[in-house]
């Protein structure tokens, strides 16, 4: 009933699915709703009607453009669950309700297709959040198989939950919960023309637990942020500009694997400027760091986390790296990034 | 301080505007949040968090890919607005918050993403909605300046909607808010190779003013929806579907104007299958037929509104139109759709 590709390689998207008519509402009956279905999606109205939310309410939204669109560890249908869930979980908030939208390119294998709505589907269900609405468009066949996907997310921020980063001050420190910059190396691994050996995966997580648990931990977590685009570097410069603090960073104590350094070393890539999907950054006052890390370590997505390192008084808000050789170095917000479209 | 296009034309987005890093941050300071500027967007955070919100929450999400990005009466920002708020509106839902996740082509003007971006802001003003958070990614160049956005909206539903397609009944009517059809054709007028002579312009409107008219007019509104992809002969077939219901429509009913009707013939398209952007269909108790569509009539997006027909006892749910002419044709949801991306 779906349409064959004229190469033989199976059915695809066409435009026509993308067109509100029959082909669309076979495309979404047959390939996209069975795998989400949930009481919210079911009704297939315009919007969904969610169940009643106490206190404070988050919304957030993320595009995801990743090419390819699978790739070590998860493909863009993880991502796009898993970069929504988590900007709500570092706001303190549990997540309630995704939207999904899919701009789908003609020409994709339905195939695929069929593994990305898997992806989401098991990805939402690990982070304990339903699609509870949708959309799907058609747009017109590029070089790549390939598409967008957006997702929104409501989420409803916890009683004790006070993050905000004017409250962090000289001493607190900072925590990450565990190995950079698998992310990013994992889809530059998967890219054409780019291809290299490696065992890496990549980190993309929902990290809602992890922070259900620092924040359980009694602990005074005064921020959380989540190291994407522009990796740990950017969140730091942009950390010491909205603190107006210097932040010092102790190289040997950032958690780095062999794999992953020797791969980056051979790309002449910096791990701080490479992009995770799994890894948070919380600013913990110094007194609480041992609660913290313990709350951290004891979670598995927080076994290898470590305290990297703390905000000081400075003159002129910098990030400075403390050298494994004992020197200093200027971390910089990188200007652009290493390899576009990585999430 | 943004970079010059190699051609002359004038600063456009190049692929580090997406990276995450120092051009992203220009991206969005100098183009992006002054327009939109709020109370909720402006802490920069992961999520936005909302005001409280007593009752029943609603969650919408559409994407768009309209072709051109500019068309007479409209744009790409315009309808990314008023969709979503529209998706809302017809779940009798008041809007609170907007996000707003962009798509941008390397190559596109600066001067277009601020055109667009202005008329989001404007959109949003219109609507009595705020832009709450967003996201910002560049892709590769394609052989047309473009971009697509996605915007997700969370409402809050009236205490007084009582909206399912299962309320409606035998007899209730159907209630259509103006002229139809005029968004897609003016989108077709601005096509590339489909240039034709009209002053039609898009009827992308926020109905959240016209919806809360009706509702307020105490008549028995049991169903609402907007005739967006599909047209109104997809939003009829689908509600025949939802209801088990034969439903007649009258054509010289159907308000269409000559400029439409004369654009739609020479294209050889049917005016119930275009897309509106600023219609909206209601079913109604047929006692209260007269005091809805006075409310209807009252608003400015309603003058043009008329009952267009009813829904009736059928063995096969079909939908049937009574022409001008005294005959009968089955109206069948459309296969694609005349032209694709047409929001």
């Amino acid at each position: 009933m779906t349409p064959q590709g004229d190469d033989g390689r199976g059915a695809q998207i066409v435009m026509a699915h993308g067109g509100g008519g029959e082909l669309t509402r076979r495309l979404l009956a047959e390939h996209i709703v069975p795998p989400l279905a949930n009481d919210l999606l079911d009704p297939m109205t315009d919007s969904a009607v969610l169940p009643p939310i106490a206190g404070r309410l988050c919304l957030t939204t993320d595009a995801f453009v990743v090419q390819p669109l699978e790739f070590p560890g998860g493909d863009i249908g993880t991502l796009a669950v898993c970069g929504t869930v988590n900007d709500l979980a570092v706001m303190g908030a549990v997540p309630i309700a995704l939207s999904l939208a899919m701009v789908i390119e003609e020409g994709l294998a339905l195939d695929t297709l069929d593994r990305i709505v898997a992806s989401i589907a098991r990805s939402a269900s690990e982070a304990g959040v339903v699609i509870a609405t949708g959309d799907t468009k058609v747009v017109e066949r590029r070089d790549t198989e390939g598409m967008t996907i957006t997702t929104a997310g409501v989420g409803q921020v916890r009683q004790d939950a006070n993050l905000a980063a004017g409250r962090i001050g000289p001493g607190d420190v900072l925590i990450l919960n565990g190995h950079l910059a698998e992310h990013g190396l994992a889809v530059m691994s998967a890219r054409k023309g780019l291809s290299f050996q490696t065992d890496l995966l990549s980190d993309v997580a929902p990290l809602g637990g992890l922070v259900q648990a620092l924040l359980d931990s009694g602990a005074d977590v005064k921020f959380l942020r989540d190291p994407t685009r522009g990796g740990l570097a950017g969140l730091l410069a942009d950390l010491a500009d909205e603190t107006s603090l210097g932040i010092e960073i102790d190289e040997q104590a950032v958690p780095v694997t062999p794999a992953t350094r020797n791969t980056a070393d051979m790309l002449g890539l910096d791990v701080l400027t490479v992009a995770n999907e799994g890894k948070v950054v919380a600013a913990v006052s110094a007194d609480d760091a041992d609660a913290a890390l313990a709350a951290c370590r004891a979670h598995p997505l927080g076994r290898a986390g470590a305290v990297i390192g703390r905000f000081v008084h400075a003159e002129v808000p910098l990030v400075e790296m403390m050298t494994s050789v004992g020197g200093r170095r200027i971390v910089s917000r990188p200007y652009g990034e290493d390899l576009p479209r990585i999430c």
